[in-house]
Formats: C-alpha cells, sequence, structure tokens
C-alpha cells in the first residue's frame, strides 16, 4: 500500500512508516519536479537517500496532478502542456520527460505517463484518449535508459468494458512489469468501479502485479483484493486522518463529535497502535478542537496502522486460503 | 526550561519531549480553561494523564493570555474580565479562580496571577498595578485547597528598580515556593531587562527557584543564568522553528536562504539531535518551502535539542564551577 508523498508523508517521519510496516511509499513525480526539481534529487543521491527511505519508492507520471491540481492543460499527441499550481509557470510534461524525472528520483517501480479521462465521456473520447496513451506507454518504454527500475503501464478505457479490455490486451503485448488499472474512483458509481475492475483484472496473468489507483475506503480494497488485486494508493487514511475521520474495524468514527469530549476509552479498543496505546478520544478530540499539529500526526499514524494492518490481514488470510471467511467476519464486525 | 502547551507542545508528542531531556513543561491555564474545560480535565484525572506526561507540569497563571490574545478586557479589583479569543464569551478570572483551575489541572508547580505591565508605564501606573499583584499574590495563597502543588509569586514593578525591589520584599514577606521575575521582555532594551533581574535577583535567597518569563534567546539564557536565575520559558525555540529560524552553537540559520538548497550537510555538524543525524539542509529546505508538516516536527526537535542541551550544558558547568569558561566559550563560537 503505497501512502503519498511530496518527498514526505505530510506529518510522518520516514522511520515511523517504517515502524507502522510499509514497505513502500509512492512519491508524487508532479510535485518533485516541480519543487525541488528532480535535477536536484538526483544530485544530492535520489529519493530515497534525499528523504532517508530506504525501502521501495514507486513514482506516479505526473498526469494525474497535471490534471486535478495544475491552472491550465492541453494535450497533445507530444504530451500535457501545463502551468504550475505553484507560481503559473508553463511545462511540458511529455512521455520521455516523465520517465527522465523518475528515473532521476531512483524510483524502485515508474509508472507510464498516461492522460486522465473524466467521468462522464463518450465512447470517441474514450478510445481516443485511450490510444494515446498506448502510444505514451510505447514511448515510455523507448525511453527508459536502464533496467533499474520497474516500469508499469497504466489501463485505460473509461468505463467501456470494450475499450479497457482491448486496452489491458495492447498493453500485455507492449510488456511491461506490472499493470495498473487507471482512471478509476473519478465519481463513477461504485458497481462501475468493480465492474471495470472485474473486467479487465483476469486478462492479466497472475505473475504480474495489478495495481488499482486512487482506491479507497477499507471496503474497496477488500472487494478489490477479493477480485485479485495486489496494490493500492490513496490519500484517503492520511487525508481523512488530518480531517479527524478514523478507521476502526467497527466502522470510522468523527473525532470532533462532541459525544468522545469525555470518552477516556482509545479510538478503537482492538487498535495496537501508538495513538490507542497512549491518548483518549477525549485528548484528540482536544487536540483536533485546537487544532494542534500533533493532531494531524496522532489521527494519521491510527489510520495509516489501520490500513497497513487491514492489508496484512488479508495477505495473511490468502496465504492461509481462508480469505473467503476473512471478508465475512470484516462485514460482520462493521455491521453491529 | 518549561515549554509552553495548551495540552500539546505543537509538532511533538510527550514521549519525544522525553526523549529530547525536557524534564518540566508549562500548561496555558488561560487555553486550557477555556478549551477543553479544567473541570472536564480534572473529571478526566488531570492534565498529566490527559496529554500522558508523567514529569512535573508548570501552568501559568492565565493572566499574560488575557493580556496578549484576548479581544477586551478590564483589570478589577475583584480580577481580570476577558473576552474569550475563540468565541467571544465574556469570562472573569479572579485568583481564585487561577487557583481553583491550576489545582484542577494537577499543576506541580502553579503561578499566581498577576497584572501585566506594558512599556513604557508611568511610575503611578506601575505602582498600583503592582501593588494589586501583591493583594492577588495574598489571595491565592488563601485560595490554595492543598499542598500538593507548589505556588510560586510574580515580581512585578515595570522597569522601576525601587518599586521591583520593594515588590520582591513584599512577596518574600507573604511567603511563597518561588519567585517569578515576570513583566519583563516586553519590548524594553536588553539592558534594560538584565538591569530589571540584577537588581532584584540577589535580594531572593538561594534556597528558591528563581525563575524568568519568557526570556529569551540563547544569548539571554546564559546571561541570567550567570544572573543567578534558575528557570525559564519561551515560545522561541518552538515558534522560531515553526518559521525555519534554527539555533545552533554557532549563531542561527534561516532555512529557506537559497543557499541551502543543495547543501547535504545537517543543521549543525555538532548537533547530535534526531534531525541532524537523519537529514540534510537541502530536506530541511525543501520541507519548509512545500509547508509540510514534518518541518514543523523536525526544526523543532532541533530547537529543543539546542536549548535543552544550552541549559544541561550551563547546570554542568556551574556544578563543575566553570560556569565563567563555559560562557567565554559559547561566545567565542558564535562570533566566527
Amino acid at each position: 500500500m503505497p501512502v503519498g508523498t511530496q518527498a514526505s508523508v505530510k506529518a510522518l517521519t520516514p522511520g515511523e512508516l517504517y515502524t507502522l510496516g510499509a514497505e513502500i511509499i509512492l512519491g508524487n513525480t508532479y510535485h518533485l519536479y516541480l519543487r525541488p526539481g528532480h535535477n536536484l534529487i538526483r544530485a544530492l543521491g535520489g529519493l530515497h537517500r534525499f528523504m532517508n527511505w530506504h525501502l521501495p519508492i514507486l513514482t506516479d507520471s505526473g498526469g494525474f496532478q497535471v490534471y486535478s491540481l495544475s491552472s491550465f492543460r492541453k494535450i497533445e499527441e507530444e504530451g500535457a502542456i501545463f502551468r504550475s499550481h505553484i507560481d503559473g509557470s508553463l511545462h511540458h510534461l511529455s512521455p520521455e520527460l516523465a520517465i527522465e524525472i523518475q528515473e532521476a528520483l531512483g524510483a524502485d517501480i515508474m509508472m507510464c505517463l498516461d492522460t486522465c479521462i473524466p467521468y462522464p465521456a463518450g465512447l470517441e473520447q474514450v478510445r481516443s484518449a485511450t490510444d494515446l496513451t498506448t502510444r505514451w506507454a510505447q514511448r515510455c518504454l523507448m525511453a527508459r535508459t536502464s533496467d533499474k527500475s520497474l516500469l508499469f503501464a497504466i489501463v485505460q478505457g473509461g468505463m467501456y468494458r470494450q475499450v479497457r479490455q482491448d486496452h489491458t490486451y495492447r498493453l500485455l503485448e507492449l510488456g511491461f512489469d506490472g499493470y495498473a488499472l487507471g482512471g478509476l474512483s473519478v465519481g463513477e458509481p461504485k458497481e462501475m468501479l468493480f465492474e471495470m475492475i472485474e473486467c479487465s483484472r483476469p486478462l492479466i496473468p497472475d505473475y504480474f502485479p495489478v495495481y488499482v489507483m486512487g482506491v479507497g475506503t477499507p471496503e474497496d480494497l477488500v472487494e478489490c483484493v477479493a477480485m485479485g488485486v495486489d496494490m493500492f494508493d490513496c490519500v484517503m487514511p492520511t487525508r481523512n486522518a488530518r480531517n479527524g475521520m478514523l478507521f476502526t474495524s467497527f466502522g470510522h468514527i468523527v473525532i470532533k463529535n462532541a459525544r468522545f469530549a469525555d470518552d477516556e476509552g482509545p479510538i478503537d479498543p482492538e487498535c495496537g497502535c501508538y495513538t490507542c496505546r497512549n491518548y483518549s478520544r477525549a485528548y484528540l478530540r482536544h487536540l483536533f478542537m485546537a487544532r494542534e499539529l500533533l493532531s494531524y500526526r496522532l489521527n494519521t499514524i491510527h489510520n495509516l496502522y489501520y490500513y497497513l494492518g487491514l492489508m496484512t490481514e488479508m495477505r495473511r488470510a490468502i496465504e492461509e486460503d481462508r480469505f473467503h471467511r476473512f471478508r465475512k467476519d470484516f462485514y460482520r464486525k462493521r455491521i453491529k
């Protein structure tokens, strides 16, 4: 479960992430390209050394942030033209530059630059954006200068089964180290998200890692793992922590709720995280109401512990051939 | 060196403060009275338990925040009337309530409610505010319901030697567990600050702890210790950390300075703190420029390590009877 980062997972140190059991983190190419710049990070020995994280790093291609953050963008055959959300400067992100940046960062897993397709979108728009994603993926393959970093391609195809399936086959033909299912969790109904995974996941041979990008809630993770997904990335555990939404085995709680004002219990009596072992809901509510920086930290530690623990439990259940039972128990606890 | 807090030293956990060597922290009566409320904290077992800090806590009386934060205030014989900076609600802080709150919090050291005198102020105003502070100190003594908490009085007297000296004698007559020199660091010239300490400190017998409130820079601490001061509290190490001003043995650095962009060295090569052992100036500058929460933490850890270390060094130098030499070395390093 990579945890997103612009060379820092917000309130936490790399050492804390390691202690929480994180085995891989995600570095944002868009952010690091704009600030402090990939050439600076390369000169300082790469992102691992720069941020003092010595386990794998996956870098995204920057395409999604160009789509979601930049104030102006234009997609051309050559690449994406966009304005920085920091200073308005104009930039051109080509597939070749996306690879150059990710290699400079020293990524263990790089992602191909893809085009982001909004939801809803018509069939013609989806087809043409998906075809462009294929040509960009091919250029990414060509742009690699070494095999030190793995390269994953991103399946697009909007919400059209046929386009997704065709695209999956096309990318498999080109040959990558792993495959991501992209363009999901963009506002479509949940059944549609699951349908898009269900129709494309089985086409990818089991020895490839399959990565669903930008997903999701604990329930989403369980359902996606049930469909054979291996990897996820999502802001949900960390962003929601900062907003005071805390995940537990029985559902989530909103810490600012007045009923927690004098609650001496931990967030989740079944949780073994640092926050639950040391602080009461009453104290966490106070920190949140007072907007103390410690609030972000303690909440983030809890939510990451929960998410990383959920993934560990699912891995174990699969290894011990009892995933079906695990899934039933997972929902039973939440209903009570 | 108490470190100020509204039940959290901003970016750090109590466990980290302990690891840094902090032996006492300061809880703000004004903040905790308004939010979450002293009765709630009492019901939850006191401030130590609430925030999970098991070493001594000093609480201020709330008087200074009434003076500096509240949107309306009026000082009467009975106490201070003020409006909350949070919701504008009207409150009345009497000496008796200040003690009630501090006892409810479970302070190890309580401070008497005092009146804050602006700088500059005329002799008549200073005399009358100082006399009121004496009467309030007397009422604080009467208001104590147990001897579980020590009670310190605060010497006022503005910038008038005679008024300060008279006030010191007056408070010594009343009899407290320790004495603070207050109303300093309010905009007066440095020589005046030192003169006010110099004229009143020697009047207090050596077996009482002497505490200068709201001071100061590393140089200030060295000079005050040279004059026989034992305790300080100040936002400087933590607030300046959050603003990117980092203290070192050779002076301070401003981390956002462009010359640190590719600087692989630590903040201070002679520093053994977690931040200096693990992160470069280049990375710390990046975190600061990107306004990452981790920036506040790593900078705060460094500055507190520096301040607490400085106090430890001074204690040792005094014990080994070489403070004069220590002080010379301290300034020699900073000049280079």
